[in-house]
């Protein structure tokens, strides 16, 4: 172990100059104002949560969260999400309030390991979660309001998919009974989108030729509406049955969203987190290769904080997000530069206040010795954008007084 | 240790329910933006940083800072204030860069110890930071914008004491030199405003009788710009002589501001950060006990970084200045209520869509079965503010439609 160099920061984490955060800031904005426009209220939960409970349940692998111990010996996680927080919150601080809860939020979360390969160990994620709704209409209104959200953060070309985890597991129980950890090597190809290793670990299983046939054929299970009925054929399971069913019914009122074109479904896909139970889906943007967005349902989750409820919500990557819209040419804010001498001093301070009260933003200089040159200066620059000291202005305004030094009049 | 139930959070910190988080981000908006106005451009930094250089150089002791492990074995620690880490971007990412720079933020910070006295162990700071400039004009512009600051967070009383360290100990190095671990203990009780203490341990010293005097004429050293005449009397100590003559440069710039109506000089002030090398102040809000803002001159901080630099600056104490402004009746965003029946669902959509774009906040809700109920409520309620699932909405609109149930319509 070196010491690292005076100036280092950890590995996986960064630090965002001016023209980033006014990005960052600018997305967080638009983002929670479109959400609040749909109900949806916002709340901050603390970075450190227990292990035992909120750490336990966020269904981050246990070696990818940050832990810390307290001064009691407790050992406490950083988040490395806000759903089981804000799980924990409708169970305690918000357990006399109604359902449904609709409640938003936009927040840092950390995951340990993935430092390893580059990733970033700290992130921003936007999202919804509602809280106690457990019709085909909530996961439609989070799968529209997702969409929405991407536009406000100015992502324009992007696909949404989505899945049913029940459809997947009710058949592989029908084609595999019992075959508990050949069904997890097979869910956990389609997780990584391992199609090729999928159709591998199928031929490995020996099975009997229709079943091979039907296990195979959820790959070709992506696309429009019509995916609904070619599944619905494909497996008998009640549980396969129920879940297509509920997926046609969203499907059906995103159509009335008249938001169905950015929305293709694909039954191969399982969402990432094990609490999901029902409804998953994924965002792309275009040209890339990882979700801008993932969400789902979790109806399990609440019960663990001691008040069972359904739940569906999303998170927007923030922070990728803001990978991809990539630097916008940054002008900055326009800024007036007020210099004066000493003299000058108490009229070009009345003038900045009275400017910067205007919404203009303005630094001040005092020089001395320089009045000639500057005033000269003022007249070339009068009103054009000009550089001092690395930064830009597009006004100088200039009161050099003659007078006392020091400008310590009474 | 006992298993925390279920549903708790670690103690010391804190969930910010929907009031709460509003007023909170409308302190956050209109403070970064009156900083903005001064020319100073926000800057976002890692919640972790190395412990051996940003958690060292941060002057927090080491008992309350957070500490943990990364996966290779290096200690980080969660940031305890952001003016060191911002001195680390100062002189890494920045370097190139000229100074003077400004520099803005608003982030959570962490301090282990204070979770015991009941005091957060997470909390919200505002500041600022004016690296490369040694100016009197510096300081005096960061206390102007501190008390601007205050004003656009909505504190309307407070009182800005501004100190000078140079002072206190170019006068403990004169009447007590070489004396460290007394000088050290008289500032304590100055840090801890334990003015009885002060004189306690001022007899224990058996001082001669002119000395002791001098010393204890410190504490009388409070008002306004007549205290700076009065210590130029009592102490002939050159560094004591110099912090002065800059205090009073500073003030003669802040009644230049035409804010010394807020100011008062106080020279038993300290600061509590040990890398104050200057000017200190601290802002106390009517009818509170603790400082609302702290700032001050810290001329070697960056040299700890590799880049050698004067600077100066201050934090809000954001999150206490919102226990401060207290709850305000929450009337939260008006809202309007959409509910519909199958049949009706697309319109509806449609209509929830062109209010939010209008920024109307809606929320949908699918009904069934109970139009005729609806449709009359609808007329009691028309435009009326009334309560429905514990949301308080100011319209209803209705789309009920005869029509297929399910909406599910080619």
């Amino acid at each position: 172990m070196s010491k690292p160099k005076v100036f280092e920061k950890p590995i996986g984490v960064k630090d965002y100059l001016p023209g980033a955060v006014a990005k960052l800031r600018h997305i967080e904005r638009q983002v929670l104002a479109c959400m609040q426009s749909w109900g949806y209220e916002q709340i901050m939960t603390p970075t450190m949560e227990y292990y035992d409970t909120v750490g336990v349940a966020s269904s981050t692998s246990d070696q990818k969260l940050f832990k810390l111990l307290n001064n009691r010996g407790t050992t406490l996680v950083l988040r490395s999400d806000m759903t089981a927080p804000i799980a924990r919150v409708v169970a305690s601080l918000l357990k006399q309030a109604d359902f449904p809860q609709r409640l938003s939020y936009h927040s840092n979360v950390f995951r340990a390991i993935e430092e390893e390969a580059g990733r970033e160990a700290e992130f921003f994620q936007t999202g919804v979660e509602l809280v106690g709704d457990s019709s085909a209409e909530a996961d439609a209104e989070v799968v529209a309001l997702a969409i929405a959200s991407l536009k406000a953060a100015g992502v324009d070309r992007f696909k949404i998919a989505i899945g049913h985890v029940g459809f997947l597991n009710g058949l592989l129980e029908e084609t595999l009974p019992g075959r508990n950890e050949e069904q997890e090597q097979l869910k956990g190809c389609l997780l990584g989108r391992d199609y090729v290793g999928y159709r591998q670990q199928l031929r490995e299983l020996s099975l009997e030729e229709p079943v091979q046939r039907e296990l195979e054929g959820i790959l070709r299970l992506r696309g429009g509406q019509e995916i609904c009925d070619q599944a619905l054929q494909l497996s008998a399971d009640a549980t396969a049955q129920a879940s297509i069913r509920h997926l046609c019914e969203i499907w059906d009122v995103l159509k009335a969203y008249g938001v169905s074109e950015y929305v293709l479904i694909d039954l191969t896909m399982i969402g990432d987190f094990s609490y999901y139970t029902g409804m998953t889906f994924e965002g792309y943007a275009a040209d890339l290769g990882f979700p801008v967005v993932s969400g789902g349902r979790y109806d399990n989750l609440l019960a663990q904080f001691g008040r069972p409820a359904p739940a569906t919500g999303f998170a927007l990557k923030t922070t990728r997000i803001l990978e991809l819209l990539g630097d916008e040419a940054d002008n900055g804010t326009p800024r007036t530069l007020i210099a004066y001498n000493a003299a000058g001093r108490a009229e070009a301070l009345a003038k900045a206040q009275a400017l910067r009260a205007d919404g203009i933003s303005v630094v001040t200089e005092r020089l001395e010795g320089l009045t000639g040159i500057l005033a000269e200066a003022a007249d070339l620059m009068d009103q054009k954008p000009f550089e001092h000291k690395g930064v830009k202005y597009t006004a100088l305004v200039t009161y050099f007084r003659k007078g006392i030094k020091g400008g310590s009049a009474t």
